[in-house]
């Protein structure tokens, strides 16, 4: 019996919080005074129904909604563990996801699913402002952290522009570096937006995370100088591993 | 029987893709080609698993999270309906929520939930960067557009600073107005960051959505012109009815 069920009694059953929260917000505390370390194994779901005298399923309920907000990780056959916290990556300059782990203190790695000349789709098109049908550059890659997979980004760019990309190997290398040393583009401004989605079958395979989990969908179109769209970008990040920040000058 | 289900086939039962997606992924085609228009009711879960020949929890399935993407609205009793789109909301420079509304031709409205004096709680205190217990102003509002609940926001500042604020009216004004105004405060910059969270029972009551719905989860810290922070606040944010957009210069 650990430190985390010994300080009885903190669940209120008169309260008008549900007895799910209190536990939620009871472990969330433990992890923020670091009472519970980064990749300790908490309570079982029985330990902890027993000592706080609740229902099994109202443990779970707790504990599911800690896993899905990436407090907790379970794993299968072992345990439930405290997670590391989430990665907190910047909005407000383009990102080398390279770059941005290592200075994390993370091993970065990346697979390159996918890279192929198409005709553009209608939305594509669009956002390229270029004719549909014409050819682009789709370019598929799983983002890896400390072999953890992280993000999946499904880029597209005019093959016009771009045709020097087919020679680079784009698992190693940054795409803007590749677009500026390679393809001579200078790039001014990007327009993102963020919202949530659900992960499709193929999202949930490759991310290793259940299917319809919610997830963070950046959209991207980034900026030439003379303002051509130069790539558009739609990534969707796992939502229990990642934040974004955002720096504002008022 | 209507347009959307009478050009059969469109759903391919030996395809890997597994059907509800290529259902959902065909209503969201039809939504965004303008064939289902905003308001319009969409046919009922049993005449689509008749059209398609489909099973009806497979429909549900489609349908379930065409909802929860904002793309879909059930109304009980009467039938599911095309939402209207997203709104997109700028993280690029401190929002007026009145004037933001009004921008977009929808009727703004605010509901001061309560405006209260507490003890700073650690955790508050930490961002204020003022010692714990100190006396800070808690502001909890609810917004709204077009009558529907839009967002919760829970700021706190520090009392000594914003006194003046307790005998404003919170519901009408913009709270960075009345800084302004009667606090005589400049403000400098902030520093946010946007995750998914999951609804506690106070903001799905609030928020008229489930309990444990995925949301929008914005935390901001303002500060003035000495750097000082002036506000911490945390808001919720329907993430059926928003998404953010955040412009970058390279």
């Amino acid at each position: 019996v650990r430190e985390i069920i010994q300080k009885i009694p903190i669940i209120n059953k008169n309260s008008v919080v549900p007895i799910y929260y209190q536990l939620k917000e009871y472990i969330k505390d433990q992890i923020d005074s670091e009472n519970l370390n980064v990749g300790e194994m908490i309570p079982s779901e029985r330990e902890l129904a027993e000592e706080f005298e609740i229902n099994r399923m109202t443990v779970r309920q707790a504990v599911n909604e800690l896993v899905n907000e990436g407090h907790l990780r379970r794993q299968r056959g072992v345990g439930t563990f405290v997670s590391k916290s989430k990665i907190n990556q910047g909005l407000s300059r383009l990102s080398n996801f390279t770059t941005d782990m290592m200075n994390k203190g993370m091993k970065p790695g990346a697979k390159l699913l996918s890279m192929e000349v198409i005709p553009a789709p209608k939305k594509i098109a669009a956002k390229l402002q270029i004719p549909e049908g014409e050819q682009v550059v789709e370019l598929f890659r799983l983002r890896i952290a400390d072999g953890e997979p992280m993000a999946l980004e499904r880029s597209y760019l005019p093959y016009s522009k771009v045709s020097p990309i087919m020679n680079e190997d784009m698992e190693k290398q940054s795409l803007y570096k590749v677009l500026e040393e390679k393809c001579q583009l200078k790039l001014l401004r990007a327009l993102q937006t963020i919202e949530i989605s659900y992960s499709n079958p193929t999202d949930a395979h490759y991310l290793e995370i259940g299917p319809d989990s919610p997830v963070l969908l950046i959209e991207r179109v980034t900026f030439l100088e003379d303002d051509q769209p130069i790539e558009c970008v739609s990534s969707i990040y796992r939502s229990d591993r990642y934040k974004f920040s955002i720096e504002m000058n008022i």
